[in-house]
């Protein structure tokens, strides 16, 4: 443990998500007395078209996501 | 605050998926107190190969999903 | 299916709880097709110490939850 | 209930989810005293470059997964 | 990975949940191909106040969970 | 979006979880392109009795969690 879980609308490249992993495992570490061999992150991309915010989905905001 | 994760077999319609959405994130700001801005819905769309209900995948189900 | 998961900051009553079920489950029904007796719901209340938005717990946040 | 969320990396066949499942509802029903049929099981089946063990991503590991 | 998730109403014994978790673990290792120190196995206990199934919460269902 | 849940055993403090939320939210915001307002985060604490780790719960553990 811990059970890190993403949920993101799809777009990040595999070199971001590397990224975020390494900062977040370091995080429950350094922070959170984790040990590394247990911490397990894992990514949910979704579309644009299954993410609401504030009742309207990501792919009909007029903003960048 | 909330997060709500819808979690089903795939082939509802975006239109659909939009409906729902408001009337979920309308109940929670109507009966939850909760601030529209702040509520986050997703949708997670499987495969009727990895959704079983009693036992029984909904790809083998006799009746329709 | 599907199964719905809210997860919140606790202090909803049962009856508020109730309540929000009963519309999500017949926005289900109604607008996503889905078979009442298979869709499930199910509520997450977690302390104000344990959900954070944009970086700050909702125990420190200035407004109410 | 209960529901039972299963996460991992994709790869496995319609065969091997059917069999998991079997054995996962039995286990329940048996050791768990839960009712067959409002068991629910779901795989999400992810990319190996999305789910990170010890801060290094499956896609990333010298192992096999 | 895999991570498994078992959402339910509380009231299961910490050895009625060692018994599920060893066959789930095993069930994996062996129709799964999973490494067994990478699967997880975790129990998120809700009150019934908090699980509903077909729109009744199962504190308020006239049968027994 | 995007929402980050982390899951692990209880005995982390208030303090604690304020630094990694911090770090977490920092990370997806500077790799990940996420709006800071839009990022929530929440930790789900469970008892070492209904977290397993190679099919052996931690509270059952010799060693430290």
């Amino acid at each position: 443990m811990p059970h890190v879980q993403i949920t993101w609308v799809a777009g990040r490249s595999a070199e971001q998500k590397r990224k975020i992993t390494q900062r977040v495992t370091q995080a429950l570490v350094e922070d959170g007395r984790a040990k590394l061999e247990n911490i397990h992150v894992t990514f949910h991309d979704l579309p644009a078209t299954d993410y609401a915010e504030a009742g309207v989905m990501v792919a009909d905001q007029q903003r960048a996501p």
